[in-house]
């Protein structure tokens, strides 16, 4: 027997083309994140347990982390999020640089998941945060920056949405008009982050277990029925709690203005956990009907540096994860063939006093840009079409000998044209497949 | 007391003017790789921990890897080095796949190593390796390839060696000629090892620990003193053990016909461990006085896919680290200065009603492949220029009412000269940007 040759579970072996696939997602990323000035960071791999102890939820820390004492007697874990790791780092340096800061990462991050659709192990997530910038303009950036993300894939604005909420607003709602005390606060979190799995039935029994008072059910049933920024407003005018909502409704008013308005959706469904967030909560949401996940998620907090005895710093950013991008595109039909590798051409020799020759042409092309493989080992001349074709190739070169000099002939697989060189002239041939 | 704001001990925070460097290595390690034909890949961050017991070395496993049991009671290991991975996954494939394989992947890798220069607990590894190619020619390639990829950076041939060796030949003379037994042959490899480190006084009392008969003694400094392919081959040709060196000695003569003439040396002392190689073995060494150290080192191996009861398969292939490629550049000065982002354009507001076209603006140019960053907010006019160019600009923009439209003035902050745009002429504007 002889060892396991799978990946360990929930994991993923990026094979040539699996891995094709994730270099256009992160191409796609730093692109787009770059064209938008956000500069790019990495942490380490682990940090101590505690730093996640003091702001991920509980389910993450009991239930999902991958954790263990290292041989220095130090409590560690693989990162299962990138914030608390931002966070460390913006503590460090947020004194002495300009705001707002504005950084993205990919990082791998692992999570003791069961293994299902979307769901995996080991993934790669984009982040994206900004910190330290005025009110409500960091959000219309960030947001601005995931929607022309998708769009750089070709994605349509029919084919997904950005739902919004606003922890001001749920706020506002339990604390003023529910008086609810903590404990029913977080229980009515979970109530709602589950509205859009239940039945209305299971729903209304769900509430009931939370909320006692008719009255009070009235209006958290009102609240949950809102699907406009123009019913929010109303809403929170005839409950009179709109001056608690300010900047959520200056927001508002801002992204009528913007491009973002055919994208931004209000659904007061999103919530995203109870620590963390302190202002506007979304989530990417996948439009067509055999997908409808969310791609990414995120929003505002203020307080993370509180952990490292730092002032405050307002914060916004997303974690958008390689295994959802890939289901949305596939879904969308947006994912180019990355089956074959591009390679701009294949150069082979029939006999062995070409192969050195062929050797250094190869290596002149390469230091030229050209991306050139070298058939090792003489091959019979009628084998090499079939060959090149089966590797993807639309060129081959053949080196061969012609009046004692030697020549490079390039063969066009589609057209089935050959054009000849000398195999010194290199500007010409690499001019040519450039 | 705040939670610790350093990174895990032995690891580093990248900050983006680190990150900016990173970047820039793994870009060289890519377009070289991909100049070659090579193709990317990927493993998981963990593996079950019986897959390095079965290949790697003892000192790993024991003192240096990272290991843990998981929730579901497998016993897991960060991956201290990506040669395992590389072979569980050929294993999966080399049946159906056309010989010879390229592939080249750039991991983070961990290990428990006591923090000193040119060595951290997690480091990334530019690995190479090729599958089923024919003799010497696979070698040759790959060694073109790591020769090409510090070129790449403009390093010039005096700056760096290849240090070779064959395991035909230690094996040749540890067996043939020295007649040891496996446990002596290990000593001696470990003697091997260090003979550069220590006087030769103290290189003649370690052998003699090992080697008891004057004439043992004698060949083996005979071997030690090997410094040329000319003396390797006299030298094996007095001992009648050439024959077992053939490979290696074709090896050299098509070495001398190539470029890597240039580079490549024969060196007795590098040998690499015990188990995994099977053939030429080698390192890259920096020649800078200030920096003699390895860069990288690999090797060629036949039998890596014994463990998975898989038919052999000879490969070549090497590993360079992050950390060991920045200290030879910052050594050789070949480093260049990436203390500053490299952005298209920042763009500025003065009023609030300027406010949304500046956005607006931003977004087309940014789909337009202009880095640009919106200064968030209104500004005074007279700190623009102060800000931008701390910020490591060449150029800003100042969106401004004139006659009741609304322009853009592009300032060049190197020349002083001005440029003026209505806004709506976006194809303009990113001409002159781009």
């Amino acid at each position: 027997m002889g060892l396991n040759k799978k990946p360990y579970k929930g994991c993923r072996d990026f094979f040539p083309e699996d891995m094709r696939v994730r270099n256009y997602f992160f191409e796609h990323m730093r692109r787009v994140a770059e064209s938008y000035a956000y500069e790019p960071y990495d942490g380490p791999l682990l940090e101590e347990v505690e730093l996640y102890k003091a702001k991920s939820g509980e389910e993450l820390i009991n239930d999902q982390i991958y954790s263990f004492t290292d041989r220095g007697n130090r409590e560690v874990a693989i990162r299962p999020e990138m914030t608390p790791t931002v966070a460390r780092m913006v503590a460090n340096v947020h004194k002495q640089e300009a705001k707002p800061l504005r950084w993205f990462s990919i990082p791998n991050l692992m999570r003791y998941e069961k293994p299902q659709r979307g769901r995996v192990r080991e993934h790669w997530q984009f982040n994206v945060d900004i910190f330290g910038a005025p009110k409500n303009l960091g959000e219309i950036e960030v947001l601005s920056l995931i929607t022309q993300f998708l769009k750089s894939f070709g994605a349509k604005k029919e084919m997904f949405s950005i739902l919004i909420n606003d922890r001001s607003i749920v706020d506002a709602v339990f604390n003023k008009l529910l008086n609810l005390n903590n404990e029913d606060s977080y229980k009515l979190y979970k109530v709602i982050d589950k509205a859009k799995k239940v039945t209305p039935e299971k729903l209304n029994v769900m509430i009931s277990e939370v909320i006692n008072s008719e009255d009070s059910k009235v209006i958290f049933t009102e609240y949950l029925s809102l699907n406009s920024f123009h019913n929010v407003v109303i809403f929170l005018e005839k409950y009179a709690i709109d001056k608690d909502c300010e900047t959520f409704l200056n927001f508002t008013r801002l992204v009528s203005q913007t491009e973002l308005n055919h994208f931004i959706k209000y659904d007061p469904t999103i919530v995203r956990g109870l620590d963390y967030y302190t202002g506007i909560v979304f989530e990417l949401f996948d439009e067509h009907p055999d997908n409808r996940r969310a791609i990414a998620g995120g929003g505002a907090y203020a307080n993370l540096l509180q952990i490292f005895n730092e002032q405050p710093l307002q914060g916004f950013g997303f974690g958008l994860g390689d295994v959802t991008l890939k289901d949305f595109l596939q879904t969308h039909k947006l994912l180019p063939d990355f089956s074959k590798p591009k390679h701009d051409i294949m150069l082979f020799y029939t006999s062995d006093e070409e192969e050195i020759p062929t050797f250094s042409l190869a290596e002149n092309l390469r230091s030229r840009g050209v991306k050139t493989e070298v058939s090792l080992g003489t091959i019979k001349f009628n084998k090499i079409f079939k060959l090149a074709e089966n590797k993807g190739y639309k060129r081959v070169g053949i080196v061969e000998k012609k009046d004692e000099k030697l020549q490079l002939q390039i063969k066009d697989l589609t057209d089935k044209t050959a054009t000849f060189y000398a195999v010194e002239e290199i500007e010409k041939i690499s001019n040519f497949l450039n």
